[in-house]
Order: structure tokens, then C-alpha cells, then sequence
């Protein structure tokens, strides 16, 4: 059973076999067979379909990945948020709230919260997530928070490195042979990626290189947190480990810079994170002149960034950091897609996964000409984020 | 007829008679019939009533007012504003482009395209909107479009002095007499207020003055466009005509402020219009302290912002302009109000209009805290906006 989408007045392909960066055509149709996509082309030389879906004239680009998201958690942080807003200190805030919340959640509550935010991602369009643990910290709530993400997402990543527990704040090499030893084994069955928060405040980087090396091991892809808060050598050690992606990058050297652009490691930008904490935004033309290749994500999380809009990231990466419209789009589908090693999400192309998103716009260059104006109109997707 | 709207985990009334603000309720409940608000107060004193809506524990506001948008119009203008976020110049835009369009356009095609627009303002919570010629300029086409401008709502603005058209390049007094004479007077009809673009490039101050008189003496309401690119003496001409609202205020003198603040001419920003275009954002707490009324509204228009959410116009004025959320909150709603000189929308409060949204989150923060993310989820109102 073959369905056409046809009457699609602009299609983003992202296929390298096409043309180079968002790959456009005009006049376009899709033909889809059970959730894969079996023909792209011009819609007057389509071959015939069992059924067919009018798009309107509408932009149809491929649905959102988000790389980088920490949705399994309880609780939420908005009063700390309006008092950073205000400018005043909140010392009952920060992420050990919500890992005193999480641990006391029960399963039905975390996954109800977790499938909540997948629920709203896919209505903005996003169809393929990456889900992070790391507000349980025990080996027992790091491997129910992993057990609870796969069944939401194949894109699991273990961050039993978040943040350093209050009960090992006197004993804090214990946590890191925790999190590399009996911790990772309880959570490998249940992840793709290992991560490591590697930040002032958070982890430094040999303790970093030793929990990644643990993760390496046990067949964890590596994935890292750095630059965020300031330049750290966390980010070549991404590279040098050959990370899928390293996230953040707000603050970046200039080796840091040229070791992104001569290498596969992905530097993965999150624009919420800056709208949300008030931080200069990282500067993405340097990123690609150097050659690197650039990401768009949420990191939904209730702390530094509570969106889950990636038409929102797109919007902010235009204006506060320097990617065109149709460089955004690219970042936050073929980009993301890169960011998880995945070839089957984040483009249009025959043999990959029928991820449509349909706008209501004749454009996707209207995510950043449009701020905050809901334009995803359907969602095609057989498959979970 | 009266239903009880209850449940309402927490209830912004923007009453004076309740407290300063936003003036919150918990656990409240509010009563309408017909329309109107009978009664409001903690959901356990409420009368009964003949139907019921549970709000779920939800957060409910009341519908913006969204006081200053320019929706009739043909086309959009995504090239020229991809090419500004490219830093690239661009000959062929600008606001005469969209006049030339709509100037074409039929009746139907510019009413379809108002209340789209007007629809996705009223799904994102908008239950009250101004909007304003400017498209048309000549005297058929500025009738023209605040006839249709009235079909879909009752705030009308005659704005023939939004730009100099073309054709009186080179007599420019000749424009200013048409506006202030035979266009105002076919517009006037379908007008309650009158507007100029008082900036350098439209009109000038004492242009601007004279049209505005001409239009008091019509029996029009003032208000103004004025400071969006620099300082100018528009600001206090509209304090000192009484203008219920000087919109833009981006770029303000100290006493520009100070005639602010001591007048009740509302000081009206427009987020999307910096965000659009890269200029700075204004300084709300410098008004507010200096005892201005400020309100948020989209400015909705092809050119220089075509959002239509006041969500997204509230999460940049925290993360830009310096208000709090609730300032925020307050400034989209009963700031909006006072912007169009209403006490029956704005609020909720008895004998006022029962224009509630509800919420998909605990409290109205979260439009700052969950920014491009829709939150709302219900909007009850009997009214056009
Ligand atoms: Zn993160
Ligand atoms: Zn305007």
C-alpha cells in the first residue's frame, strides 16, 4: 500500500544527491510504503500510488531530530526561572531539586511527564529525539529513567554524570568509579550513547575521559556537554574520542574551532539555553567556516532550557547566531540526524524513514520570519521519536 | 443561561479591587452569562450554575489585547527578510512592495488573509485586536481596507500616513493634505482611531501633527508610531495630544520618558519588531520606573514582524526588555486594554467580557520559562476580536 504526497510547492530534500545544503525542489512529491520513503521527484512525473495526500502547495520539510533533550524528570523549576528573570539569587533551585523529585516519582509519573514533552515535540514537527538520564544519580534510578526512555525513543543516552550527588559531595572520585563501574552496567542495556556534563561544577576532564572510556567500552557511542558556561578542554577530548557530537560550544577557542572543523564531531547548538539564561549566544558562522558541522536541539530540560519548540531554536539560531534560514532548517534535521549517526532520519530521500513535516507556510524560511507562530500543520510518522 | 468555569489552580484577574498587577487567585472560579462575567472568587464559595467547564487545575489568564497590528494586507516579504538575516541588501522590498500587492488584491483575498491571521492570533490566546490600514494609500484602498478591517473587529485604525506612496514622491504636502482631508474622510466612517508613522523616511513631526489634529476633529482617537529607529519629537507630541498609546519607544529621551510617565498616554512595545530586525530592544523597566503604563503587542505586518503570538512577545520582553512575567503577563493583556482606552476586556472581573484562556501549564511563567512551546489550550470568548 503506497501513499503519494503530492502538490508540495517546496520540498526539503537534504540530499547530498540532489543539491548541496537543504536540497530543494519545487513542485515535489513523496511516494511512501509502509513508514519508508520509495520515490522523490517532480509531482508531474510521479508514478501512481494506492492513496494520496494533498499538500496544499505547502512546504514539506523532513521532521525535526533533536538531538539532545533530558525529558524523563518530575517537577518543574518556573519559579527559579522567574527569579533568574529578576535577577534575584534562588538557593532552593538548581538540578539537585529535581533529582530529589525524580527519585520520589513513581515510573507512571515520569513516563506520563516524558511522553507529555515527546508528545509536544512531534506536534512542532520534531519526530526523532534523543532522551538523556541524569536526574536519578543511583544506579537504580539511572537505569528506571533509561528503562523508561526506550520505550519512547531508540536515541537513549546514560548521563550518570549530570552532576555530583549531595551524598558523595565529601567523596567525589566514589561517584565518578560509580557512574564508570556499577552504574554503567546497570544502564548500558537500556542506552546507545554515554554523556558526560563536563563543566565547572560538573565533571573536570580526566574524570570525563575516564567515565567516556568505561562507556567506549561497554559499546556506548560517546556524546559530551562542554563550553557552555566557558572555553574548556572538554571539547577536543570530545573529538579526540572521536563524540558523535559535542553540545553547547558556547564558548570555544579557536583550536577548539579548528579541531570541530577537521573532524566528524558535530558541534551541537542550543539556542534555548542562552534565551533561557540570559548568555551570549555562540557564534555558528565560525563554527562553518572552519568546516564543522552544525546542530540544532532543544536540550528540553527545566532548568536552563524548558522548550521543546524546535521551529523556536531555528527562529533564535537566525537571529542571535548567524545561520541563514535554510542553514538552520538543514542543523535541525540533517544536522541532528548527523549528531546521532543516523543516515535513515533527517532528509527526504529514497531507502530512508517517511518523517514529513507538512507547514502552514509556503516556506520554511517562516520558522524565523514567523517567531512563535505555531506553522507545523500534520506530522507524517509511523515510527516513535 | 451561566457557566461556571472552576478548578482554576491559579486565575490572573488584573483587578485592581483584588490586589496590585495581575492580581492572582488560587484555587478560583469565575461565573459568565451571556458572555459577561457575573462572578469571580475561590472555587469553594461559588454559586451554582447551569453548566460547567473544569479547568483542570489549570492556569487561566485573560485573552490578550493585542493593541497594534497591520493584517490587511496581500503577500509576504520572506525573501527580503531572509536576505536582512544574511546581512545582504535588498533592492526589491519594502514596504511599497506590499502596498503594490494589495492595492491588487481583491476583497475576498485581503479579508481571507486578515483572518488567518486573526485566527492564529485567537489560538494563541488574543481575544482583542487592533488593526490598522496602511496598505492601501489611496482613498479607495485605505476605505477599502478598514471596511473589511471592521468586519473582524471593532479597534479600527486609519493609518493613510503609514508611508508616502510612490506617486507623491515628489509632492509629498499634496499626500500629507490627501490624508488629512478626502482619505480621512471616506476612512473615518470605518475608523475609531487615527495613527501616523512618525519616523525619519515616513512623516515628520509637525506632518504628523497636522494629520492627527485633522483626525481628533473627526472624532477619531490618537495614537502613534514613533522612536522605532531613533530619538524623536513624535513621543511628546502624541503625550501632548493626548494619544491613548506611542508605540515602538525603542529609542527614548530622558524626557520622553518623563512625559511618559506622567501622562496616560500607554507606552506600547513590540517585541517581534527587534527581534525581526536586529535593532535592540527597548528598556521597559526605565518606564516603568519612571510610572509609564507599558503594553506588549505584536505589531503583526509583513515587513518588520509577522508574529502573530503575543506568548512569544512576552518571552522576549523578560529575556529582553526586562520585565518580569507577570509584568509581562499584565502588559499583554490590561496593558493592551489601556492602550485601546477599554475597561471591559483586558481583566476578569465582573460586568467585564468573558474572555478567558486557559492553559497548558500551572501559571503564566511558563511563557517566558517554555519559550515558542503553544500553551494554550482553551479559549472561551462569544466576542470577535
Ligand atoms: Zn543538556
Ligand atoms: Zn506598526
Amino acid at each position: 500500500m503506497t501513499t503519494i504526497v503530492d502538490n508540495i510547492g517546496l520540498l526539503v530534500t537534504n540530499d547530498p544527491e540532489i543539491g548541496p545544503g537543504t536540497a530543494e525542489l519545487v513542485d515535489a512529491a513523496v511516494i511512501i510504503d509502509d513508514g519508508t520513503i520509495v520515490w522523490v521527484g517532480a509531482s508531474r512525473h510521479a508514478p501512481a500510488a494506492d492513496d494520496r495526500i494533498d499538500a496544499g502547495g505547502r512546504c514539506v520539510i523532513p521532521g525535526f531530530v533533536d538531538s539532545h533533550s533530558h525529558v524523563v524528570f518530575a517537577g518543574d523549576r518556573a519559579d527559579e526561572f522567574a527569579s533568574r528573570m529578576a535577577g534575584r539569587s534562588y538557593s532552593a533551585g538548581g538540578i539537585h531539586s529535581t533529582v530529589a523529585l525524580t527519585r520520589k516519582a513513581n515510573d507512571s509519573a515520569l513516563r506520563a511527564n516524558a511522553a507529555r514533552l515527546i508528545g509536544e515535540m512531534r506536534a512542532q514537527g520534531t519526530t526523532t529525539v534523543e532522551v538523556k538520564s541524569g536526574y536519578g544519580l543511583t544506579i537504580e534510578d539511572e537505569s528506571r529513567a533509561l528503562r523508561i526512555a526506550r520505550e519512547l525513543t531508540s536515541e537513549t543516552t546514560y548521563l550518570g554524570a549530570h552532576v555530583v550527588p549531595s551524598e558523595y559531595a565529601d567523596d567525589r572520585d566514589a561517584y565518578v568509579a560509580l557512574v564508570a563501574g556499577a552504574m554503567l552496567n546497570a544502564a548500558a542495556p537500556f542506552a546507545r550513547w554515554i554523556d558526560v556534563f563536563c563543566e565547572a561544577g560538573a565533571f573536570d576532564v580526566d574524570e570525563a575521559r575516564a567515565i567516556l572510556l568505561a562507556g567506549q567500552a561497554k559499546g556506548l557511542g560517546v556524546r559530551m556537554h562542554a563550553g557552555q558556561l566557558r572555553e574548556s578542554a572538554g571539547v577536543q577530548l570530545a573529538v579526540e574520542l572521536g563524540a558523535a557530537s559535542v553540545d553547547h560550544c558556547t564558548f570555544l577557542s579557536g583550536a577548539d574551532v579548528d579541531a570541530l572543523g577537521a573532524s566528524s564531531t558535530v558541534a551541537t547548538l542550543l539556542p534555548g539555553v542562552e534565551f533561557s539564561t540570559r548568555q551570549p549566544y555562540p557564534d555558528a558562522r565560525r563554527l562553518l567556516a572552519a568546516g564543522a558541522t552544525v546542530a540544532l536541539a532543544t536540550d528540553c530540560n527545566p532548568g536552563s532550557s524548558y522548550t521543546s519548540s524546535m521551529p523556536f531554536c531555528i527562529a533564535v539560531a537566525v537571529r542571535d547566531m548567524g545561520l541563514t534560514p535554510a542553514e538552520a532548517l538543514w542543523s535541525a534535521t540533517a544536522g541532528g540526524a548527523r549528531a546521532l549517526r543516523r543516515d535513515d532520519v533527517g532528509s527526504v530521500r529514497i531507502g530512508g524513514r517517511a518523517d514529513l513535516v507538512l507547514l502552514e507556510a509556503p516556506s520554511y524560511v517562516h520558522f524565523a520570519y514567523r517567531p512563535g507562530v505555531p506553522l507545523v500543520s500534520r506530522v507524517l510518522s509511523v515510527a516513535n521519536p
